[in-house]
């Protein structure tokens, strides 16, 4: 059977560590875990071009055999209902 | 009239700069914007401790006047509905 390919989206903070490992834990072994951190940037930029592929808007994210399964970004309605600019 | 504290968690990384930008653009005369990166740590680690006072699970997030409004973490049941370690 085919690996599931399972890349996470990381930025190295503290709040990305937790959710590697989440991910991690629920994985299993037809899945193949590939971490990229946005912040250290690997050589190839293949990371920055794949989130922007995906549309990363937050991280951590996750994508499953090329889809965004997991990733929010701001929004921008709920700032503004929340009563910023206003 | 007080001024609304508009705290801004980022991590430095790509996908967070645009945020940044976006509440800097939203913001107005009545608005404090404080922005945290959670990679580069304030040397008082007061970023840290405000992103797990306020629940931080994804960055970017921001907080009004120490209101969490715009965060979304990595959602497990998702995960697994998307055939994590199914």
């Amino acid at each position: 059977m085919a690996k599931r390919l399972v890349e996470v989206f990381t930025a190295g903070c503290s709040v990305c560590e937790g959710a590697v490992q989440q991910v991690k834990d629920l994985a299993c072994d037809k899945c193949e875990v590939v971490v990229y951190d946005l912040n250290r940037k690997c050589d190839t930029l293949e990371c920055e071009e794949k989130a922007r592929e995906y549309g990363v808007k937050s991280v951590p994210a996750v994508a499953i055999n090329g889809e965004l399964v997991s990733n929010n970004g701001i929004d921008t309605g709920e700032l503004k209902a929340a009563g910023l600019g206003q």
